[in-house]
């Protein structure tokens, strides 16, 4: 019976140890295939670049960088010019450069400073993905932002609503940044073209800056008594114009149109003083910045061979979309 | 002693009976993770839908599509109207929204057709993205396709540049569907932007087919016997403007510039009577399809709460991208 029961054991003993082998053998076959699919490797580091790298508008574009980090299995990086300064971006990522992420997803502080040490990046062999602000002319692989000629007409159709196709409008911008020229562009040519009753009668330059705003809208309101619109294509002006709104005593509301959802700008919209702003796709140009990156570093964009010639590995152009807020939705919009 | 090796037998059974039970438990919580990562679930099917399925413009749609859903571990299926018939589409579409997979990409074959059908899909909770030829209005949450303006536009550069800016030019096109009359007018604005010694003096409407583009092209040189070049903006037509380019007896080349990159098209720019053609991002429509459709279909779309209002969970318009074919490229561009 013991020589029964030792033969027994040993049998068991040796399945299990089989079993325990073959469950081993199958899970490391599990995990090279993995590898293989859209998995990240140990130290695998991408890097998002912005310049005024304080501003609470990045957060929901660092928010996707980061989900899709989490979805992908790499890590992330965020680093960025701490002012307005082309030059510190420009140090930051050549600073960047040196230690070989494996890609890096850039915001662009403006068209043309960037273009040198972007190609460079690109020819040292690291990924680049623009996102919100682009570089013309530059290698990188694609630009992921807002279509903002078409949010500046979105804001005109907005605003012809508000005024009922009637009126004279502003605008206020940021002139020499593409992205704010596109806007303004799309709000005066979408007024041109389908609104004969309303005119823009000025568009002038804030710096970027919430006082510099309030001054300017109250010099324009000077300047053309009836004005009974103002489009801020930039986030902080709106907060100016909308206190000058506020401040307005005659009959009609001076209607403002911001840009972006910051908490100062929704707090408005719930008092009035701003009339609606324009929300920007940003979760969506931080996650699919890194999943661009995360196809280039491992190779997953061959095109078929039947466009194996120089076509794009990656879409080069991607519109983020945009939503209108008013006071109707701005609950939605609050951080939770 | 042999009450020892029993009792050595049944620590070592019993600690590898633990072992077995500890990796397969590890292996069901990994199971679980990676369920809520990039990795699809049995039986979780993602379906194709065409217009004039069979041909070769689909295939690194397809190819795209198909390497995307060996990267998620999911299945797929392509489908489509075999003529090119809005009702076919329509009634094709009806069957696999009865068998709900988990999201149909779908070609358009109209702009306006199909938005009853697609909004039926999505209503349905069926997650749908356009590519290639999208539907004004529908519900479907993205379109992935070429900038059919900036690909008409690009033609119109490269028809300059093969003119030296000088000479009378013609469209031959399919005048009422949207990606091609986006084509028609980026060529025409381009060439009245930029090129005053260029002039459009015809748009003509093959109905896809390459005999009536032979026709169209030799009526063409009848009425206007210095017409210098045509813009076919579809495939089939291409080839017709070919032959008749390459029957035409006169001391200039009438200059030829196709859309796509099918064998024959490949094969007239190999022998000069095609000079250039357009080639598409169309493995980039396939593959960010898919992925589009599996972020939709796994709820991995949330944007950030800062942007939990009607912001569209997708990227909504994807440009995929062009590039020109011409002699000196267009070994690249076939099929492998």
């Amino acid at each position: 019976m013991k020589k029964m029961a030792l033969l027994y054991m040993v049998l068991i003993a040796a399945f299990l140890a089989y079993a325990a082998q073959h469950i081993y053998t199958n899970k490391a076959d599990e995990r090279s295939f993995r590898s293989q699919q859209l998995r990240g490797e140990l130290g695998e580091n991408y890097v998002m670049v912005t310049f005024l790298s304080g501003i609470e508008y990045w957060k929901s574009c660092l928010k996707g960088f980061e989900d899709a980090a989490g979805a992908l299995n790499v890590s992330i990086e965020y680093r960025g010019a701490t002012q307005y300064d082309a030059r510190e971006q420009i140090t930051v990522l050549e600073q960047i450069i040196a230690k070989k992420p494996a890609g890096i997803a850039i915001s662009a502080i403006d068209t043309h400073s960037l273009t040198g040490v972007i190609d460079k990046a690109v020819d040292a062999g690291i990924p680049v993905v623009l996102f919100d602000s682009g570089a013309e002319g530059s290698k990188a692989y694609s630009f992921l932002g807002t279509d903002n000629y078409a949010a500046g007409a979105a804001a005109a159709e907005r605003m012809a609503d508000l005024l009922g196709g009637q009126g004279e409008v502003a605008v206020i911008t940021l002139p020499f940044q593409q992205n704010h020229e596109e806007r303004t562009r799309g709000f005066r040519e979408a007024i041109e073209r389908s609104y004969p009753g309303m005119k823009v009668v000025a568009t002038e330059d804030d710096k970027g800056d919430a006082m510099v705003a309030k001054n300017l809208t109250q010099s324009l309101l000077r300047k053309h008594p009836d004005l009974a619109g103002v489009f801020v294509t930039e986030a902080a002006g709106g907060k100016g114009a909308g206190e000058a709104a506020a401040e307005l005593v005659r009959d009609t509301k001076l209607r403002v149109i911001a840009f972006d959802t910051d908490k100062d700008t929704l707090d408005m919209i719930r008092e009035g003083s701003i009339s609606a702003t324009i929300a920007q796709g940003t979760w969506n140009m931080g996650y699919w910045s890194l999943q661009y990156l995360f196809h280039l570093h491992h190779d997953l964009t061959i095109p078929s061979p039947a466009a194996s010639g120089d076509v794009s590995p990656l879409p080069v152009g991607v519109d983020t979309g945009i939503s209108i807020v008013t006071p109707d939705n701005v609950d939605d919009y609050y951080a939770k």
